[in-house]
């Protein structure tokens, strides 16, 4: 497909941003730092860190990732804006590696409709952006937002302005995910020949594709991108993003690495950690994974047994075209149990790629020793729960004290609960209509206020009636949205953990917008 | 991409058979007429009903969707063996439109370490399987299985061979889900020169594409496959199927409906049935639908309020590309309460695209008044909720009478039930770790079995805490999956329906293959 064999392909992960500003998949600070942490670690290129102009909260997490992350290019978003690039640049500063990506719409239907700027304003505005973003940092992306619903003059123009003005990434994306590949291809293969003899050293630019999912065509239209020159590709996991998502991490990569004799690529991503990075962003968003999700849904590996049962299958590779162990799915689950020591443990989370610090690890062993008391096996998952659920009851106003709850098919159910707010302890009883709504109305009683929930799913962290349930809580209140996890053997222990934690991040978020000026978001 | 301006590509529905044996997706029998009935109303025009030799229950269900359906041609499966296909054109003869569909593996891995079988041994097979279905009806596809990694030289002469046997439609499935594009447009291409000048009246072959998911490619292989000149797409309702699912059907649909401009084919589709389809088979499954899922997912129209906010967002077309209007997503909800009569139920059933009979409608209604005397509002996903359990609830052995539950933070918890095993009723209290564990030690209490529980599922239907929850239970026993479905405002009174339900189907299933030979499922 390419005149290059094997070229490097750059892997740009969007997941903290275009994944995080999708309505209901908001995280919080710490989620944000865990998951830049991992996207790092697995070898991503580029970390899209967020959208500092949006919020103090986007601005102080981008920073944050900046200071800490040791390989990954940090990059920060921008409108074609002065001061959205000033902060942008502001954000990323610390980083080894910063980035500014600055974009603006060039599609006529964007310029008349949401801009309200001619052709050569936008020309004017991409020149001055672009050297303002170049005098802060070195290292410059320029996105044409709308490119596929642009007309190709004028795209090819806009292009070449931007690199002239310094940008070296050139980001063409498909944002309302209309594009079909050969068409995509040759966007990319025009735009490249047109700036070929206008711009000095056309070889250092580095196309991006950045593909939405609208029509099903993300990931194909992401590799055809690679055929028409592009070197880059923006992607987010579990394909998270606005409206049907981006171009799923995993699949690109997987399909470049399964198909390398026909797509000369390769990436620098690990793919043995493609699962449990999947895990975690579905953890911390609660956005399930879709059973028959290529490489990282449950089923993907999951084989029916009609021809084994014929006894006809003699050899893996006649139904499989990748292993599962190749993306991380580990098929021996190490069993713990309440006589599992610290050292266990430890070693236990570490195979399970957590590397938590003294005051966590010994926090995560209390809360494993207890469950352990009450469940006679300790599986993976439960493991991980209880370390992903650590991370969020760090430092609340509110906590549950205790629950009791009595309900059945003669309601109408009632609910006791002590719960601590600011450190005072308050005892409601309350009814409702079944037992999960006389526990919520509990809280309600305490703690008065407007948000509503949005979405409540219980999930079995594992098999058998005595699972660990996860439950997840999103709480909406005006334009504000926020996520709880819960986790407890008793699914109305893990509701109600997983609703105070929601409210107590929904208080947080409050706060802090409260503690700034005026909140963009693109 | 085609020569023929706006050909007709024929939509070919395999969700009750591909989709139904992807592990934990099995249906009831009712369920499957339920989806066969929507699939023909929608303008689906083959309908792959089921795989009639691998059990009696297939073999019914196929046999009464073939008698029943009045639009779509009705297709079997059969294997490249004698017995198959006399059982696949037996159960599809009363079809107005019969079709058996038989298929055999043309790949050199296949024939190895699977068939143990020549090349030239595998097309005697073809010409003497091919020749047999035509003898039974006149309507026969052929497909070679992991066409996709089959030599060009050796699948054309399959193809002829097939076609010169009375085969009119040749389908060339992507099995293992690895191709790309490019690969298998020219793979469409290349069989269809070779046959052009050795078989009479070429033309009249229809070529089809069946496309998995593995490498997220399976839509734009599809759309490959129809510029290579195939004018059948195979595909599943979600994208169903085994390991990652097949072509997502509203994908394949849309795709074509929104890019006319390039993609010069026309469906029979009514899209505006796709997001109804979509909810059916997630409902009947239990297997979620990821958010962003295309088309069909809760964001796939959910745009991030950011430029909003800033007022800049003027026209629609800025960044939606199809409206939720044309998929059926309705965005009022008629809301109904204890005060509406029969009639408006009737209506509003109608509007939700469910036509019941006289007995189906009497026991719905009922169950409405009850849910509507507990429940303020009554929403449109709470009535679907109540009319899809109906279907399930028919004809059981065991039903649960009453329960009641203690539970809280101070476990254990305890659970009192009464449930109705053959017309006697049997009560039990039993504790648990958790109440849904309480829950369902009494059913095993009371019913002693062997089967395990692999997953365990809370969805609220509709917003609020007083949402009817809906729950779902899969239950494993040896080789056998069956999933069952309670909706209940109590969680743990729909949690005990769930599992009840799922131990009758269990059972049911148990019965139905005792009562056969030998179950082969491909």
């Amino acid at each position: 497909m390419s005149d290059i064999a094997h070229d490097r392909v750059v892997i740009f992960d969007t997941t903290l941003r275009d994944g995080e500003q999708c309505p209901g998949a908001s995280m919080t600070f710490e989620e944000k730092l865990e998951v830049a942490d991992l996207l790092d670690e697995m070898g991503v290129d580029v970390i899209e860190a967020g959208f500092p102009i949006a919020s103090n909260g986007d601005f102080d997490s981008v920073a944050e990732i900046a200071r800490r992350t040791r390989r990954a290019v940090i990059a920060g978003l921008a409108r074609a804006i002065p001061a959205d690039i000033a902060r942008a640049g502001e954000a990323v500063k610390s980083a080894q590696r910063p980035r500014i990506h600055t974009f603006v719409s060039t599609s006529p239907i964007h310029l008349e409709h949401q801009m309200r700027k001619t052709q050569e304003q936008v020309i004017d505005i991409i020149s001055g952006t672009v050297t303002q973003a170049r005098n802060l940092v070195d290292d410059v992306e320029w996105s044409a937002m709308d490119a596929t619903r642009t007309p190709i003059d004028y795209l090819s123009r806009c292009v070449e302005t931007a690199i002239k003005a310094g940008a070296t990434t050139i980001n063409l994306p498909d944002t309302v995910g209309y594009a079909t590949p050969s068409e995509y291809e040759a966007m990319f293969r025009r735009v490249r020949a047109y700036i070929q003899d206008r711009v000095a050293n056309p070889e250092r630019i580095v196309f991006s594709a950045h593909c939405h999912d609208d029509l099903g065509l993300a990931v194909a239209n992401s590799l055809a991108a690679l055929a028409g020159g592009a070197r880059q590709i923006e992607c987010t996991i579990n394909g998270l993003g606005e409206r049907a998502g981006n171009a799923a991490l995993e699949e690109v990569v997987m399909a470049i690495r399964t198909r390398r004799d026909v797509l000369p690529f390769e990436t620098g991503i690990d793919a043995g950690m493609l699962t449990r990075a999947s895990k975690m962003v579905s953890a911390v968003t609660s956005f399930p994974v879709q059973y028959n999700k290529a490489i990282v849904g449950r089923n993907a590996f999951a084989h029916e047994s009609g021809i084994h049962q014929d006894g006809m299958l003699k050899n893996n590779t006649t139904y499989e075209i990748m292993t599962p162990e190749s993306v991380g799915v580990s098929k021996t689950s190490l069993v713990m149990g309440k006589h599992s020591g610290r050292a266990a443990f430890r070693d236990k989370l570490k195979a399970l790629g957590y590397e938590l610090g003294e005051n966590a690890l010994n926090d995560a062993f209390t809360r494993f020793k207890d469950l352990a008391d009450r469940k006679k096996v300790v599986y993976d998952e439960d493991i991980e729960a209880l370390v992903d659920q650590g991370i969020a009851v760090a430092h609340d106003r509110m906590k549950l004290v205790s629950l009791s709850v009595i309900a059945g098919s003669h309601g109408p159910q009632r609910a006791t609960m002590k719960m601590e707010v600011d450190g005072r302890v308050t005892t409601e009883e309350v009814e409702g209509n079944g037992p999960v709504d006389a526990t919520f109305n509990c809280i309600k009683a305490i703690v008065p206020h407007s948000a509503k929930l949005a979405l409540y799913q219980v999930h079995a962290v594992t098999e058998g009636t005595d699972a660990q349930a996860e439950v997840s809580v999103r709480l909406e209140d005006g334009d504000k949205a926020v996520t709880g996890r819960g986790s407890d053997p008793d699914t109305l222990v893990a509701s109600a953990q997983a609703y105070i934690i929601a409210l107590n991040k929904l208080q947080a978020k409050r706060q802090s917008l409260n503690a700034q000026a005026s909140p963009a978001a693109e």
